[in-house]
């Protein structure tokens, strides 16, 4: 299969988290098109095994592939940190997750070499970001804390106020005797809690977004493969989930900032 | 198919809140051998629409009453709230539900007829427990609230203290001026939580526990039905899960109150 520079890109998640990277690529792309599928039939994936993760994540690929997409991001960080091999072993057609250009964005970020990294119990498990950090500076000192009541404090939208922040305390505590200079948030839905992880941490920590950092690279691919797409006519903007759209528009639409239309709910693997 | 009398019973839900129940049916019918299914692979039901929690309840009757069932327990209160029926009319063996024991035992604690009911999102949504309730009293007064980061905080082990408190607090204010005198218990997780939701509510608040009346149920259908159990053989327990066994066995002992063993991964449904 031969991407065509006019394509969309394809973008995936377990659920409404990869928004966060939609948003960027719509932000620094504007005239590529876009498909994003959300697996909101399987959602989570942070608690479930790697193997059902990857079995998952293939099906998607395959699915996302199909719809005749010249580049495939995995917008979702266990996902990423769990399967990204074996997703890149099956496409025909470039991968981009969200460990490595979260992981370099870190290592640039910390003067101190000293980074604290929090996101889902199998993403941490993995231990994924500890050797992406590992590989790019040897003398990297990485301290991982999961933090598995995130992602559904935050679908709740309960984003500020006293539970979030104390919440917040208890898994962060960890990080107090760290001496680290940066938080990464290897988790998509988390950049929705920044404003109270810079509470809980304090000014002097800089939080790394790997949405943010995930979008710079996507560009950069784009533009060095020489797909970019060259067209007057407005780009396509579609998106897919495994179970009812409702709910995925109403949460949604908070995390992309914009409104959610074209939207189809498909099967995927049973 | 014919079932016999020595055959265990089935129980399953989209994890390991079920387990409360099974504790319920393995304490008042100890000579019952049972089969429990944890769809651990695609958990929480609670989140996710009507039609996709009866595709996977069915999916799973199916593969339990293979296992040659003669009961099958929906220990969920989800899949119970929205794929009851649809799963009594494919099944073979008879079906037990969590809804209806549980609205009884409220309408027969609550002198004041005035009762709330806490669940997941579908339950709640799905007014199941509402129209249980009318369908015995037409005077009953119910009212109704989800709670959805109650089963992630149980997940997660955070059963007692400040945070535990906090968010059922925020969830219970509902309840503060509407007079109620018996609060039922909507989801198989909560019984974990009953000393902080008794501490909330106060002391003159009944708590109706599901499980403890499903077990009544399924302990007086087995004997109307003659499909009592009869040997001196120590009964089958046995256990499935649709992800990996170790984080089922984990949680799941400590929500049990025994080993978790005789236990095995499947496929379901893809």
């Amino acid at each position: 299969m031969k991407a065509k520079k006019n394509s969309p890109i394809g973008v995936f998640d377990s659920g409404i988290g990869g928004l966060t990277v939609l948003k960027e690529i719509n932000r620094v792309l504007p005239a590529e098109g876009t498909i994003y599928l959300g697996d909101t039939a399987r959602v989570p994936y942070g608690s479930k095994s790697g193997d059902t993760v990857t079995r998952y994540s293939l099906e998607i690929a395959k699915f996302l592939v199909k719809q005749g997409i010249k580049l495939l991001v995995v917008a979702c960080n266990t996902a990423s940190a769990i399967s990204i091999e074996t997703i890149k072993k099956e496409s025909p057609v470039p991968v981009i997750g969200v460990i490595d250009p979260g992981a370099r964005a870190a290592i640039h970020a910390s003067t101190a070499k000293r980074i604290g990294v929090i996101g889902t119990n199998t993403t941490i498990k993995s231990n994924t970001y500890l050797k992406a950090m590992k590989e790019l500076d040897k003398g990297v000192h990485v301290f991982a804390m999961p933090c598995p009541l995130f992602v559904p404090l935050i679908e709740e939208g309960w984003i500020k106020g006293k539970i979030a922040v104390l919440i917040a305390k208890k898994y962060l505590r960890y990080f107090k005797d760290k001496k680290i200079d940066t938080l990464l948030l290897g988790c998509t839905h988390y950049p929705l809690l920044k404003p109270v992880l810079s509470e809980v941490m304090g000014d002097r920590i800089t939080l790394v977004d790997s949405a943010i950092e995930t979008g710079k690279e996507i560009k950069r691919v784009i533009k060095e493969t020489g797909l970019e797409r060259k067209s007057e006519i407005k780009p396509l903007r579609r998106f897919y989930v495994t179970d009812s759209p409702e709910r995925f528009i109403n949460v949604g639409e908070r995390f992309l900032g914009q409104k959610i239309k074209n939207i189809n709910k498909i099967n995927v693997g049973g």
